[in-house]
């Protein structure tokens, strides 16, 4: 996870004799995007062709569905440029440069802590995003990276007129689901492809990958362009235990409990499938995650190495007086800062954080947005900033249909834990329910709220504080109700919590900068990075040997004809036509985490020849540390993407525009 | 949790001032009762009136209700004894004598390891426990104390014709639901009365307990008579993690799950409520119960104590040579034990265990009864000895009612998880499954199957052998196409695990006593046990100080008119007759822990003062040990009982049988 400017050629020429030139790195890292949300993507032709995963352009594909038309089960094709559809709230980012701003930041900071220092990063931070411009097509990001080790001033194109061009029926797509998820051998046809437009016109982008003509074969060198999302490899062993027994046993039965409400809620008809399909991808996807990532820590060679790297690190601190006087007792106070977690992670998710739906996340927007923007830049809430509020309008007023139903269902599941996790004589928790009991509540509030319609967000929007206040909207009500406590249980874990403990990171990062330099690569941080490895297979639990490749053939023998094995019939009608050999997904040593989906995968000449989709059951625990043995990304090979669109699909236009970029 | 004949009598005098008589152990011992399935009861008369928890009969309030008439939200009160209704299934037990058994034992197993241990043991078991008689009314088991380092016959009357008397309504039983639950302060009315009877008679019961006039207060001396289920007190610390890192990480989750699937369910009307409210229960009660018990594993301080504990054991066996010789290598083995039952519990919890519902248990015993039946009773499955054969009819044969509904919500959450843990590629999950998805899988089953008359179970159960392979029931095709797995699964984790950790746990426990003796008590294992300690307030996680009794008054006060804090109609009409006063539930120190629910609470004259029914959310680390500064039992006082049954429910005939008991 290599940062572009920052990587290890000599490293790579060493250990495979090839040696990436700057313009192979340029060419890649321009060839590829970032989707708003957690995906990554590549330009795939000189017009704007975007690939990413099926997975990562579901939204918008169940967002353009209709009652009468599930396009998720179906499949979307625009056989013309016209049938190209918007994709609401869609945001793709490319990154055109990089400038250091590490000392604009530590001046800023400098002599600061606790909260006055997270304040004066904050406005650091919003002052150097909003330096750019303030257009929608320049986004500017200050990303950290060894946890404030350094600091960079991101800038991007930003693309937010982005359209749908061909999505595969879900059933391949996403075959074999949840129990297949985060396993190999596989066989998802999980790819899809969005167009970047700019003033209604498909967009100019002259940097893509074109296609590999011969593909990959085992032992390839690959490297893999993408934004991994979130790694934790430099965390101290009081904060992993602290994510092992505190987070983690709180989160996980929650998450599976939610799950159970959702399936059971499915099961009520082909309609409620279809409006919360994507919501129980989430939900399984980031439950098997955070398993994957707990028995990695369950795993006593696995801590135990942990344990062993920080007794190293602290040692080598305690070699240096100068060093050792600065950030020596840093660990204790990391361990007890993890203690007052413990104590204010509740309240905190359940109240500072709230119900996890759209309805809410509108609300609380256009309940702070007036509030927020009345006060200077830096004394505003981060996400209030100059800079977002660019966005702001983009995102809360994007058409995303709202079902009634699953939101209930949510506020419902949202108030039962609450009351569970904070008592039924919490003062909170009788504030908000009253007399009535939680499904009663999350019934009435949906009942009485008219924010799923963009027209009554945008009155509120456009109105400020005095439609607001005048607003009888039960979701509005509700949220301004809470605002205060919700704003200050924040404020007092980010005093107490966040910002002691971004600090104390930070400390130890540049410590640890002091030791061992830059020969490991910085934490993932949703941004550009490029791993290398190779085309390999693993060894399984039983101990049996896994070859690196499955093939069109394989998919075949695997379909039962239910459902997560059930294939569409575009594919069953396609069988005979379609050769049985074709490399269909493989496995490969690239380090990647989530954030990484849509990643192309490219050879040594920069050609494409896999799209990432998913890591094997081994790499979850990557969230912590890499283990080259066992860690494997997992990848939709590129001759299986063009057969399909070929021979299943019929997909010409997009085949030709593909091929005449190649 | 002491035996009677092993009650600390000296200690308590010391302590108290007062000591306990053998006439005053005897006494409550012949007073108190045991449910199978459970939990602890108590005779209140001569006639064979029993009082437990409303939660222990609410299975038989469930089975005797109807779509029409919804007992247990209605409750029952019968107002002759000619409408007293017999409980299916339900089992009482009265302990009436205790033989030392361990010198047979001994012999049996001496020299073996193992299986042959396990074999040996289990028939020698089995042995015991018939020779004292074949006929319904008398069960004889075989206890072992200080895993394996005791061994007792118990000798119980059985009594299998119980009627129900007197259940509340839901609402005030169990008020405060799932969120209430393991919490304190408290304010349930879960009190219910059947009678135990005899030759179609209400059974005559010489010894029962008196009903206190005056009642508790706070300090005083008490004692709790029950059965406590199951603590693991004794548990190594690789146990212990086996269980924190291994067992609890995969049960919790899978419990939330569940949980949700029946909460949905339920959301679809009255009458599916009905159906799943005892299951949905269970499953909340041990969620939340595991999760405390997680929960003070994950405490550094209460996992600190236990492996300082151990250390100084182990160091005790290292002072004794002898010792040292024969148990010093035992933790070791014990601890590569934990690492076989973390590779092997997973298959043998979905396959040897199988579906948790009433349809498959009675399908596995008419496919095995057959086949156990016709070997000598050595070679059988212990369930099967001839003791265990002389109630299975009653089991199997009870009018049960079966709901489709939930039975298919389980198999189908059975098929998932199983395919979830063993994978899709595993030959037990394709064997299974077939072509199916689980859902139509479990639909199938359920459609196909006729297990949920009685008629049909007895047929197959007359039948035998012949009518079992005849048999086209979709449920006994599918267990017995299945039982030749369960059975290898079974007895594999039997000989590398069971086996292996019962032997290093007795010899552990025996080098236990050679140390400590007596000087603690053994872990419970669902036999009579008494408790001493006093009524006893605690400090909150706040560090507020709880006061150990509620009232009456508080009750009305927390009734919010909505689930669960909604108050029947019976209660709220009352009101104005009752002393707000009154005391309704309290805290005490004694040691309980599941199993215990129902056990009398009786004062130093013997009499009763209270009811258990729950204990404290500190209360359930009770599992690995007790924290004498906040574990407390919680129990519904006697007065608010009377006070109820008179004035809310006009159960004069129960009031004057107490009364005139009393």
């Amino acid at each position: 996870m290599w940062t572009f400017d920052a990587f290890p050629t000599a490293k790579v020429t060493a250990a495979y004799g090839f040696t990436p030139s700057k313009s192979f790195l340029n060419h890649v890292r321009e060839s590829s995007a970032r989707i708003a949300g957690g995906c990554s993507a590549s330009f795939v032709s000189p017009q704007g062709l975007v690939m990413t995963n099926h997975h990562c352009a579901v939204g918008c594909v169940e967002q353009l569905s209709t009652q009468q038309k599930n396009l998720v089960e179906a499949g979307f094709y625009a056989k013309r440029a016209e049938d190209e559809v918007k994709c609401p709230g869609f945001e793709l980012d490319r990154l055109d440069a990089v400038d250091d701003v590490t000392a604009t930041v530590r001046s800023a900071t400098a002599g600061k802590s606790g909260r006055a220092f997270l304040d004066s990063l904050q406005t650091a931070e919003a002052k150097l995003s909003s330096s750019c411009g303030k257009t929608e097509a320049i986004r500017c990001d200050v990303v950290s990276l060894y946890h404030g080790g350094t600091y960079d001033l991101y800038h991007y194109k930003r693309y937010t007129d982005v359209r749908l061009v061909f999505a595969p029926e879900f059933g391949v797509a996403q075959f074999g689901g949840d129990p297949d998820n985060f396993n190999f051998p596989r066989y998802d046809f999980d790819v899809s492809f969005v167009r970047a437009y700019e003033g209604d016109k498909a967009a100019a982008t002259p940097e893509y990958l074109h296609w590999s003509k011969a593909g990959s074969k085992p032992a390839d060198l690959v490297f893999v362009s993408g934004n991994p999302g979130s790694t934790q490899r430099l965390l101290s062993v009081s904060q992993l235990t602290s994510i092992r027994d505190q987070a983690d046993p709180h989160i996980l039965p929650a998450l599976a409990e939610l799950r159970g409400l959702l399936e059971e809620y499915q099961t009520q008809g082909a309609e409620q499938q279809r409006e919360t399909n994507e919501t129980l991808f989430f939900i399984e996807n980031s439950f098997k995650a955070i398993t994957g990532e707990q028995q990695a820590l369950f795993d006593p060679v696995f801590f135990g190495r942990k344990v062993a790297q920080e007794r190293a690190f602290r040692a080598a601190v305690a070699r240096r007086p100068a060093l050792q006087k600065t950030v020596g007792g840093d660990w204790d106070k990391l361990a007890a800062v993890q203690l007052r977690k413990a104590q204010l992670a509740t309240r905190y998710v359940a109240i500072a954080e709230g119900p996890f739906t759209d309805l809410f996340r509108w609300a609380r927007t256009l309940v702070r947005y007036p509030v927020e923007k009345a006060k200077p830049e830096a004394k505003r809430l981060p996400e209030y900033g100059d800079a977002r509020l660019v966005t702001l309008p983009q995102q809360l007023l994007a058409p995303i249909p709202v079902y009634p139903g699953p939101e209930e269902l949510m506020f419902n599941f949202w108030a039962k834990k609450t009351r569970e996790d904070l008592g039924a004589d919490d003062p909170f928790v009788k504030q908000v329910l009253g007399t009535k009991s939680p499904a009663r509540w999350a019934h009435d509030l949906i009942a009485g709220t008219k924010l799923g319609d963009v027209a009554a967000r945008k009155a509120l929007y456009d109105g400020g504080t005095a439609a607001v206040d005048a607003s009888q909207d039960t979701m509005i009500r509700f949220v301004a109700s809470v605002d205060a406590q919700a704003r200050s249980v924040r404020k007092q874990y980010e005093d107490e919590v966040t910002s002691p403990e971004n600090k104390l990171s930070e400390a130890l990062a540049r410590a640890r900068f002091a030791i061992l330099g830059t020969s490991v690569y910085p934490d993932a941080t949703f941004t550009a990075r490029l791993s290398y490895g190779t085309v390999k297979g693993f060894t399984d639990a039983n101990g049996d040997a896994v070859t690196p490749y499955t093939t069109v053939g394989g998919l075949y023998n695997r379909a039962t004809g239910s459902e997560p094995y059930a294939l569409p019939q575009s594919w069953l009608a396609a069988k005979a036509s379609l050769d049985s050999n074709t490399a269909m997904n493989f496995s490969s040593t690239n380090d990647i985490i989530g954030g990484n989906s849509g990643s192309p995968v490219v050879d040594k000449a920069g050609d494409l020849v896999g799209l990432i989709f998913d890591g094997n059951i081994f790499s979850l625990g990557g969230a912590f540390g890499y283990d080259a043995r066992v860690n494997r990304a997992v990848a939709l090979d590129s001759r299986a993407i063009l057969a399909g669109l070929r021979t299943v699909y019929h997909a010409d236009r997009v085949v030709s525009e593909i091929e005449s970029g190649g």
